[in-house]
C-alpha cells in the first residue's frame, strides 16, 4: 500500500470548505475540514416538504476529497460522508418538523455503487481506517435519529446498491426496490475486492435484519447481487415494486411513516457555521481550545464552562440557537475530536482540561433535564451522546487532568469516564490562589443520557464489578468532591499531591508515547468497552476489527492484491493459506 | 515475519507421539499431532488425592514442539497447551471423582512466563493464531469444566504469572497469590512486545473479574505487574498470603471448595488414543474418514453412523468407555478438524457428508437424553459441544452435503447449522438405489445442549429472524424430512436435482477456493454468530481480530518491531501513527 506524500496542502482554513486540502493519499499532512454547509454541498440536496423530506445523493465524479480518482456511479469518498454527517445532523436541529426522510439517489438507474475503489486503493492504512470509522458513526446517526428523534429513513434503491451503497440503505428504516430485473443489492466487497464491507453491512445483515447466516453467506459471496422477490424474501429489503409504481409507492410509504410519528412541528435553530482559529500549534474556538505538542505526540483540548446562568426559558434557549452553551460546546469539541482524529496522527494521547464554575455547568446540566421533553433540549443531550461516544470511539489514549479552576461536573464529568485514565490533583499548587480542584456528579451522569455503545453509562461500565459503588456515588450527586474523596469513591484513578503531579503525569504522557500506537489501539478497544454487546459495538469491535487485519494483508492491499488489481484486468494473486 | 521453511518433518503418526513432527516456524508442511496421554507429557503431572487433583506445570524447557527456543521459565509453546488441554479432558473423563483441581507450577518462584516469546517472534502468521485459537479454546474447557462438570480450579501462583501465565489463572475459579515482595500477575505484552495478551486476558480482565478500567489501563501497562494487597483490592487475585502459610492455605481452600461441590464419586473410564492411519491423501479413524483433494484445496470428512443399537444400560455405556459410538466419533472429529487447522492450511473448504443408519443416530442421542443424569452422558453431550463450537471457531468455509445414504440426525444434523451453507439432494442419483436423502431433528437440536458460544442453539441462531421457523421445524422432531421439504422448513441452503447436483457443488467449491483467504475468515467469522454476544464470543472475535490485526503490524513483527528485537538490546522502532 503506497503512503505516498500528500500532493498539496491547500490550508484555507477560514473558508470553512470541505476541499480545504487535498492529498493523492492521505496521511495527516495535509488536513481534512469536517465543516460543510448544504449551499456548499457538492454531492448532496436536501429538501423539505410539509414533514417529509428528500435527501438526494449525486455525486460530483469531478470533486473528491483526495486527488487521484472519479468519484463515478454515486461511488463516494470521506467528503461525500461529511455533507451526509452534516445533512442528517441539519435535519434535526434546523428541521424538526421533518418525521421522515426519503434517500434517494440524483443518477438514473444506480442508487449507489458504494466506497470509492481507486480511493481506497491509493488511501493509506490509516485513512481507510478513519474513513470507516466516521462513515459508521454516520450510518450509527441515521439510526440514532430514527429511534431519537422520530425522523425516519426510507431509502429508495432504483438501481445498483452495491457495497456501501447497500450499507446505506441498511442503516435506513425501510428499504424500497426497484423490480426491473436489473435493480439489484449487493455486498460485493469479498468476491471483487477481497475485503469486508466496512460500514456495519455483515453485522446489519445478520442482527438488525437477521438474514439467515446461509443465506447471507450466498448474498456476501455473489458479486451481482439479490433482486427482486428473492431480495424481500431474505429479508434484504422490505418491498418491491416495479419502476412505474415506484414514485408512487415512495409517496404513500413516506406519509404512511410520518402520520404515525408523533410530535408537533417546531421551528429549528441554524446551524451556524463553527469559528475557528487555526495556528501552527492550537486549534482555538469560543469555548474549546486544542494545543498541540507535536514533539510530545500530545494533544490538550481545554473545554470552558460556560459565561453565566442558564435561559429563563426554552424560548431564550431557541433564541440562543447554535450559541448556546452546552450546543456550541458540543460542535466545537466534535469538530476538534475529528481534526485529530483525520490530521494529526502522530498524537498518542488527547489530555482533557477543562476550565469554568462547576455550579453553572450544572444549572446547565439542570435545565436541559428540566426541559428534557422540549425538542432542543433533547436534540442537544443527544448530540452529546453522539460526540461522547466519538471520543470512546476515537483510538489515542485519554486522559483527563483534574485541576484546581476546573469544572468537571455533570456532562462535562464524561469526559474523566471516557478517558483510559484521570489523575486529579490533591489541594492547591505553590503560587496557586484557586480553591482545590472538584468533581461534581449531576443526573447526567447516572441516567442513561449519556449511554455509551454498550447500552451502559460510563459509571455503570465503570463499575461493573462493584455496582454499590454506583449507589455510594449517586449519594454524592451535586456535592462537590475534591481529590482524596473522588478517590474513595472510584471516580479517579490517582489522586496526587503537587509534589508529585508534574512528574507523575510526564512519566505517565511519556510512557504512553513510547509504547506501540498499534498495540495502544487493540489494547484501549479492548478495555474501553466491558459489559454488554450490541450492533454498534460489534459493528466498532468484530467488524472493524477484522477490516482492519484484512487492509494489512497482501491479499488485499500487497502489490498482487485484490485491492490493488482492481480494475487493471490481472487477476488478484492470493496466498491460499486460511489463517 | 520470517515464513521460513519446516526444518525437519518426521512424521511418526503410528507413535501417537507429541513430537511426531518440528519446524522452526511452522508452516504446516510439519504435521503436528494432538494426541497425546500422561505418561508421555514432558510438560504436567497428574496426581489425584481423593476428590482433589493437583495438575503441575513443569515445563521441560529443552523439549519445544517446534525448533529453535527453550521453553524457560515455565513458558509454553502448542506442544505444553496440548498436554494441558488432554490433561483437563481426561480428568473429566477419568476421574468424574475429582471436583477441585489445584493448578500449580512445578518451578521454585516462578508460575508461568506465557507463551514462549522466541517461539512466537519466530512462528508464522498461521501458526501463531492458531496457537492463539487452541490455547483459547483450552481455557474455555476449564471454565466449561467448571461450570458444568462440577471441577473447579484453584490457581496457584507461587511467582511471576506473566501474560499467557497470567491468563491462564484468570481462567481457573479461585487465584490465590504469595505476598513476598516479588510474586505478581502481569499481562505485560504490550509495553514490551507490542502484541495483545492473546489468549483472553483483557476480556477476562475486564468482563469475568470485572476490573475497573482505569485499572485495567495501569495493570496491563505496567510490564512488572501488579503484586499483593493491590492485586486483590483491584480483584486481579482472589487472596494472597505468606509463602509460609501457602501450602496450607491451599489445602484448606481446595477442601473448602470440594466441600461445596455435589456428585457422589463414580469411577471413571479410560481415555485409550484415537486410533488414525493416515496416508497421503487420507485421515483414516473408525467413523470418520477425511480425504484430501489439495488441488482444489479441498478436505472432505465422512462421518458414519453407529454400527448398532445403543447399550441397554449407562453400566454398559461405561463399559463400552471410549469405544461407545457417540464418544469416540467425537473424539475422532475433534483430532480430525484440529489436524486440518493446524497441518493442512491450504485447505479452502471442509465438506461434511455422513453414511449410516438415521434412526440408529437418533437411538443414540435418546439414550443419552434418557440418561442424562448420568455423568458419563453428560460428558459425553458437553464433549460433542466443544467438538461443534471447535468447527464454527474453524477459519475455512464449511459446506455440509446431505446425499442418499447420510444420516444427518440429531447431533449429526448440528453439522448442517455449523455450515456456512448446505446442499442436499433431491431424490436420488441415478444408478444409486438408496432412498432419498433426509434429515431427522431431534431434541438434541432444540435445547441448548449444543450451544454455540453465543450462548444460543444453532437453529435459534440460525432463525433469529423467524421465530416461528423454529417452531415449525420442532413439530417435525423424529420425522424424516427430505429435500424440498427440508428447505421449507429452512433447514438447508439449497435442494437441488440430480442434474444440477454435481455442477452446482463444484462450482461452489471452485468458487470458494478462488476467494481471498483472509476475506473469508474475515467474513465467516462475522456471519456465524448473529445474536449475544458472550465472553466467549468477545474473546474469539474482538479480541483475536485484533490480535490478528496487531500481529501483522510492523511494530510488533516487522525487522525493527517489538517482538522481532525483543531480547536483542535494540530498542524498537515504531511507526508512530495511532490508525
Amino acid at each position: 500500500m503506497g503512503e505516498a506524500a500528500p500532493k498539496a496542502a491547500q490550508a484555507t482554513d477560514s473558508a470553512h470548505g470541505l476541499k480545504a486540502s487535498a492529498a493523492s493519499a492521505h496521511d495527516g499532512a495535509a488536513r481534512i475540514d469536517f465543516r460543510t454547509e448544504p449551499h456548499r454541498y457538492h454531492h448532496w440536496k436536501l429538501a423539505t416538504d410539509g414533514d417529509i423530506a428528500t435527501l438526494t445523493m449525486d455525486v460530483d465524479e469531478k470533486a473528491p476529497l483526495l486527488g487521484g480518482y472519479e468519484l463515478k456511479l454515486n461511488s463516494y469518498d470521506l467528503g461525500v460522508d461529511i455533507e451526509l454527517a452534516d445533512a442528517i445532523e441539519r435535519l434535526r436541529f434546523e428541521h424538526p418538523e421533518i418525521k421522515v426522510i426519503i434517500l434517494k439517489s440524483g443518477k438514473d438507474r444506480v442508487f449507489c455503487a458504494g466506497a470509492n475503489i481507486r480511493m481506497l486503493a491509493g488511501a493509506t492504512h490509516a485513512h481507510k481506517v478513519n474513513f470507516c470509522k466516521f462513515t459508521n458513526e454516520t450510518r450509527n446517526s441515521i439510526e440514532d435519529a430514527s429511534e431519537n428523534s422520530g425522523q425516519k429513513y426510507v431509502c429508495v434503491v432504483n438501481g445498483t446498491a452495491a457495497g456501501g451503497g447497500y450499507e446505506l440503505a441498511l442503516a435506513c428504516d425501510h428499504i424500497m426496490l426497484v423490480d426491473d430485473g436489473s435493480a439489484a443489492v449487493s455486498l460485493p466487497e469479498l468476491p471483487l475486492l477481497a475485503v469486508l464491507p466496512g460500514t456495519g453491512g455483515l453485522t446489519r445483515v445478520t442482527d438488525k435484519r437477521k438474514v439467515r447466516r446461509d443465506h447471507a453467506d450466498v448474498f456476501c459471496t455473489t458479486e451481482e447481487g439479490v433482486k427482486g422477490k428473492r431480495a424481500v424474501d431474505w429479508r434484504l429489503v422490505d418491498e418491491v415494486m416495479p419502476r412505474s409504481k415506484l414514485d408512487e409507492a415512495v409517496e404513500t410509504r413516506a406519509k404512511a411513516i410520518a402520520a404515525k410519528q408523533d410530535g408537533k412541528a417546531a421551528k429549528g435553530i441554524a446551524l451556524t457555521p463553527v469559528e475557528r482559529t487555526r495556528t501552527a500549534n492550537s486549534n482555538e474556538y469560543k469555548f474549546v481550545s486544542v494545543a498541540f505538542e507535536r514533539e510530545d505526540r500530545l494533544a490538550t483540548i481545554m473545554l470552558r464552562g460556560p459565561d453565566g446562568a442558564p435561559p429563563a426559558s426554552p424560548d431564550e434557549m431557541v433564541t440562543q440557537g447554535a450559541a448556546f452553551w452546552p450546543l456550541q460546546l458540543a460542535r466545537e469539541l466534535d469538530d476538534a475530536i475529528l481534526d485529530i482524529r483525520l490530521n494529526e496522527l502522530e498524537v498518542a494521547t488527547i489530555v482533557f482540561k477543562s476550565d469554568g464554575d462547576a455550579q453553572r455547568v450544572l444549572a446547565y446540566d439542570a435545565f436541559l433535564g428540566a426541559n428534557a421533553g422540549h425538542w432542543l433540549a433533547r436534540e442537544i443531550r443527544l448530540k452529546w451522546k453522539r460526540v461522547l461516544k466519538r471520543v470512546d470511539m476515537t483510538s489515542r489514549s485519554l486522559v483527563t487532568l483534574i485541576e484546581p479552576g476546573s469544572c468537571f461536573a455533570g456532562t462535562l464529568a464524561e469526559l474523566i469516564f471516557a478517558a483510559d485514565r484521570s489523575y486529579m490533583l490533591i489541594g492547591t499548587m505553590q503560587g496557586d490562589n484557586r480553591a482545590p480542584a472538584a468533581i461534581v456528579l449531576g443526573e447526567a451522569n447516572f441516567s442513561g443520557t449519556y449511554a455509551m455503545s454498550n447500552g451502559l453509562s460510563r459509571v455503570a461500565t465503570r463499575f461493573l464489578g462493584e455496582p454499590d459503588s454506583i449507589e455510594a456515588a449517586k449519594v454524592e450527586t451535586s456535592n462537590p468532591l475534591e481529590a482524596e474523596q473522588a478517590e474513595e469513591f472510584g471516580l479517579i484513578t490517582f489522586a496526587l499531591d503537587d509534589i508529585d503531579w508534574e512528574d507523575e503525569v510526564r512519566l505517565f504522557l511519556e510512557e504512553r508515547a513510547s509504547f506501540s500506537p498499534d498495540g495502544l489501539t487493540g489494547m484501549e478497544a479492548n478495555l474501553r468497552f466491558a459489559g454488554p454487546e450490541t450492533m454498534e459495538t460489534k459493528i466498532f469491535a468484530r467488524l472493524t476489527a477484522w477490516q482492519n487485519w484484512i487492509f494489512q494483508r497482501p491479499n488485499a492491499v500487497g502489490p498482487e492484491g485484490a485491492l490493488t488489481r482492481y480494475g487493471s484486468g490481472q487477476k488478484p494473486n492470493f496466498d491460499l493459506k486460511r489463517v
